[in-house]
């Protein structure tokens, strides 16, 4: 662990993907190896067991696999180095059969795959929280008109509730699509040196198959050492996730600031305070989602880059993935962490909200005006009308409706009354309700899914 | 185009993809608008007609579109106004209602989308097409002994049915990805100013029903105006295709080194040749496709990058997608297509890459040696004598056989006779076959999906 | 010129930058060639004039050039060809002479080197206007309080002039930085076949030399087929430049948020106006360059990862580098025309940062009481004090000097002058003026430089 | 240290990279800030003493340092905890001092910017024995004849010697560029809240100048909070480098496989064992480089992608520097300490060069021929006889000088002795030594500069 692993990462996840775990699963897959092969009769039955004590996790030196690997150029051969000496500290017979048939590639894939189900699981379970969070605030929030902002600009207006919907509605695509990349990718990887099994002479299919049910995942048509898509696909659903994170997290920032002041993040647990600034409260979980917004995106194009790898097994692409991808895996699973509990303790200020939304004095529902006077006059015209009252009432400080009174070609198709009304910024939400409705229900009918 | 568009594209899927297709799309969309507006009530039913004639892509003025784009900040304002003038020839009254309700982002947005639709089917079927003749490849050459190759060394035999029945099957995979993706991402956009489709008042969502429904889209729970998964899943599926494209790329041209030679591109069309070196058949296909490989990584980075984009609709963000996924869809075709011809040209020869396989005198099957011996004295040691031998093998310039013949500690096991049949290329394939079947099976299984 | 270029880029780089410029640069590059060659007696003198006449872009089919390269794999093989059709026709002799003892890479790559020449120095130009800009803003809002920003929440006050001096210094150091990779960029290519320059005997040297005086280039010390680290350097040069320009959109859009309102891009242009909200005035300029911002670092990444190129020409990688470096020069010129523009037009409103400095009432200069109080009872317990004052004053709705004139811990030793003193912003902006003065200073003296 | 960092990193480098030196380079700066404050009469003299004392690194709690700083949002906070409560057990009065004026980002990015300065030496120093290996073998090898490989086949030959004087060249650039931008990039941060050092009074820029001297940093015009593009191009400059590493160790790579033979990585070490195949020397140091070289981009990617950070200080953009400026400079470190180890131990077979350069039994040499043959004809039609002479040779699988001795085109020019001469590898390789000199010329003199 380093020192900001608890920052930017989710302590769950993290603790699926540190080093310890990877040794743990890769000795896991090294024993699963070998319970198929006995089952297959291609090693003594008896070997298993003696297998399966030496592979205890706590009899590794860490520090010795580090360095080893330095030199092998893998953490397979020091760890199968490592397992064969502890083996035969119970069974030298069993030490002849460790590793038999496979290459290092084969564990460590395989183990990948494990810690990756492990963590994206813990991921999927943050996404849904996240979106119960976002759900809730969709539903209860759904009449809070707030200013809609278009180019960081004032636009027509919302509600507060569309717009948790639209994180919503995001949130549930993103654990959709992660879980069927999860799915995927869970497949056993077992082709020996070349992707043949040849060392295992007839009984690689068998074999494969029997260690593929026993680590509960999918036999692929063939050994994949070189193919590395399903990972890809992966890294991608979960980078996408990190977008759709960093854009919440965005969206917070934003409202949070300090002209703005319509939602924070809590400030329960005491985050955010500043070393200078007593008064400060920064929004932390917003800054490790856009952080990890910034980063997964380069780790992502490492990931598609390093695809080209050759022949049978490459040479530098697969290396290039294996801190590459626990990384991203880390920070997704860090943006979801913390956006799920930001989203959970949100404070906001509904008021403030209302309040902001009529800051333009009329500018930003210019549109609700000029698709009424439209109407008579047509989409052009009426866009120019509108234009030009509204550079005026900027101009000279004054309530767009105070301008428009003033404005015969407007007051000749609209009667006050009418302008009055369209002004209303809670009139001019047009279906904002049901778009709520509609993500809450794909969100309740998601959650039955699962 | 480009002078070098037809080098790195496809023509079929460029000539989806250009200006005068994005033009034509947006019109398209606006087309489709008026009438499922006209549909609606909202607009009268006669303007249909008027705004159809209009929306006439030859009636466009694409330099002034270009240079009104420029002051504008986005192409479909500029479009707008030529397409009310085109309007307002035929039908004054008509002209009042063009683009009635709609923001730009919706007309953009929803244009993007068809063109993409086009653009990827193209890609399906270059994908397909490479499958089938990766399919044929397979199947020929399912007992063509090759050097198995890993870290760019030989390692154990394989057969050139394995090699391609790798490719085939992360073809397979590429297909069905990118299927599902396009799937989910061929959804309407249509949202107004900010997303609530407030200027359409109680019609918004029966008018974006009838328009998704005319233009063969599905309707989205909620507006994505800022919500841009749905392009990233696509942009990562094509990238992850284009990942593959790269990997065979990049085999064909190690194959076709002259040392090598085991296979080539055909130069049947005159592809490749040197300006200056008149034997050369420059890999011209492959360098196409690995510099696909080497491009769409940075722009998916791009992609995912521009997601966290603000509120209710960005800054930023959003523009920068609108040359970035054409570009990628674009050399994603190329590398498709590129491939596709390529595997379809294949030029193999089976006896260099038989007899490349016994260029190491045993050494490279030295693993087949070392099984054998280790089901007598264990792995470790096995693999210890076996290393003894091949050094000493390259040391003396001598065929491993005949070192193993002097070797006691291996002769005490093996015969000679054992000995030879370990060094037989041929006899240790291991499930090479089996391998081959399934990704075959597989393969007919997706074409009858298709 | 695509529809979006005009939008994305500089007008007056874009002219240097299209394939038709692409085109000429290499024509020309072919006429140095065979000067120099001509000079040195390598091939007949009377050759050049035929060979410069046949080199009239004009004379060029920019359509048959675009196919014939999808099949030769490069732009320079078919432009040879008509070069030397187009040179038989005055001279049917000089017309063997062409091309003589060069590679298409030498022709494209020395080029490209002349394109970026030209348009690097279109991006100097802006970014020092630009500069001058910032260099006008900082030393006229020198004294204009508003809130400083951090974390997107107010923090102790600055000047809009120190912060426009940030902007300037940053500009200088771009400018030098790119400046710099320019020089060592602008070398001749100029290798043969293998970079041995072996079709030109002993001339080569001389050749090379003669060339690069010819075009204005440096000689490099040997040809860099496939060493790229020169145009890796621009391009990263360029890149953070773009960075920088992206930083100034940012803080202008934020800026002119509609609650902010402190500074707006000029509208004077007409651009920005949106299609359905007429009070509208987008920032278009930030917006193209945050969209470079966003779009170069991915293009920056393909240079690098394209940078391992094979042998002595590669295979993939210098072809993914033809359309990713116009298209980051491109981008960047773009971000830094809008800037320059956005810069020089700038609208400030000084009045409303002031005011909005003093929207927290107070809670914004907690730290200037904090280390006033800190000079009494240390760091942490002011740093305690105020935060605790600050707290109350947000629950309580009051102004911070209000909360504090009632808290004894403060009063008993700092007196209500002094703790108003604390609180003006106007006095508690430090070595402001200090800092804005070196980066004006510094800004004079590299204009010197120029 | 993870698993995989002695594999991928330099042990030098990173023992100045860790979390531990992170927390003693915040100590330093910390003191420095104190030293500097004393000097200046902002804080009692006798504080230094307790402060130095309480900066003990020793004393620190790494892992409260890890869970404060997830709750507070950077690790400064925690630090200056544990930082006044270590000071106040030696010196209550000098606690209130700690951290006087500052913010927590002026200690994050100085302590940033000396691990980078030691760090980077490291790299320099690598890079310099890199360099200094490949003079060697420019030296050794400058007549060993080999193919010239463009497009991964033989072209015309070249020298080792001048591959590696190529080599040498880049990393001569390399070394120039990384030492300019680490000189550039040697700045101290020290701004305070919000930039202004208002915290300081008057003294803000003596403390900084005392400080800046202290530290043996470069004073900037102001500080750089929010401009990081220093940083940036320090980042950039090791990217570069490390793209030319993972170009040297691709070539390798290539010239290690099995079919050609040419040069390997050497196995003294015990490097680079196959957990499978007993004969295999993995190229170990070429998969670190070339993951190293694939990495590094994405990196490269985020830290520009970041730069756009809002305002004084912003929010995100900072945070995603963390770890990935630390990791890139690792990766680069790794790469060059692999490819300077690579480099001196190289095994050259320089008779298989010569061999190889044999092996399309004339074809490489065509151009040589055909220059020839073009004096006579023209560059057109002596391509296109040589074109057809190395079909007609490759089909019948004839050398081409008996090909060439029955072209009447061919003989009609030149005679068999001619054409033999042509055809010797060892007289076609041009300006190879002069290139060779050069960039042992500009090697020697850059070693004079250092």
């Amino acid at each position: 662990m380093t020192l900001l692993d608890p920052l930017f990462g989710d302590p769950e996840a993290d603790a699926l993907l540190g080093d310890e775990q990877r040794v743990a699963a890769m000795l896991e897959v090294e024993v699963a190896l070998a319970a198929a092969e006995a089952e297959a009769g291609v090693i003594p039955a008896r070997c298993v067991t003696a297998i399966r004590q030496g592979a205890d996790p706590a009899l590794y030196d860490r520090s010795a696999l580090a360095s080893e690997a330095a030199r092998a150029g893998n953490l397979a051969i020091p760890l199968i180095r490592q397992l064969t000496a502890n083996v035969a500290q119970v069974d030298v017979e069993a030490a002849r059969w460790v590793h038999w048939g496979a290459t290092s590639q084969d564990i460590i894939d395989t183990a990948v795959v494990l810690q990756l189900r492990g963590a994206t699981l813990v991921i999927l379970r943050r996404l849904a929280a996240a979106g119960d969070a976002a759900a809730v605030l969709a539903r209860a929030h759904a009449g809070s008109v707030m200013a809609g902002r278009t180019w960081l600009q004032h636009a027509t207006p919302v509600t507060f509730g569309l717009k948790a919907a639209g994180w919503l509605s995001a949130l549930d695509r993103a654990r959709e699509r992660i879980g069927l990349a999860l799915w995927r990718a869970m497949v056993l990887q077992l082709g020996g040196a070349s992707g043949t099994l040849a060392a295992l002479g007839e009984h690689g299919p068998s074999v494969a198959a029997a260690m593929a049910a026993d680590l509960g995942l999918a036999l692929p048509d063939l050994p994949w050492h070189a193919h590395r898509d399903r990972l890809g696909e992966l890294a991608c659903a979960l980078a996408i996730a990190t977008g759709t994170l960093g854009k919440i997290a965005r969206d917070v920032a934003l409202l949070a600031q300090t002209e703005v002041a319509e939602a924070f993040e809590s400030a329960s647990d005491g985050r955010g305070g500043s070393s200078t600034m007593p008064h400060k409260r920064n929004p932390v979980g917003a800054s490790v989602a856009i952080a990890a917004s910034l980063r997964v995106p380069g780790l992502v194009a490492t990931m598609l880059a390093a695809m080209p790898q050759e022949h049978e097994r490459g040479l530098g692409g697969w290396q290039a993935e294996w801190e590459t991808l626990p990384e991203l895996v880390h920070l997704a699973a860090g943006a979801a962490c913390h956006m799920a509990h930001m989203l959970e303790g949100l404070e906001v200020d509904a008021a403030r909200m209302r309040a902001n939304a009529d800051i333009t004095h009329g500018l930003a529902l210019a549109e609700s005006v000029s698709m009424a006077l439209a109407a008579h006059v047509g989409k052009a015209e009426a866009h120019r009308a509108l234009e030009e009252a509204s550079r005026r009432a900027m101009a000279e400080q004054r309530p767009l409706a105070a301008v428009l009174a003033g404005t015969p070609a407007v007051t000749r198709y609209l009667s006050a009354a009418e302008i009055a009304g369209c002004l209303a910024a809670d009139r001019y939400i047009g279906s904002a309700s049901t778009f709520v409705n509609r993500a809450l229900a794909h969100h309740a009918s998601s959650q039955q899914d699962d």
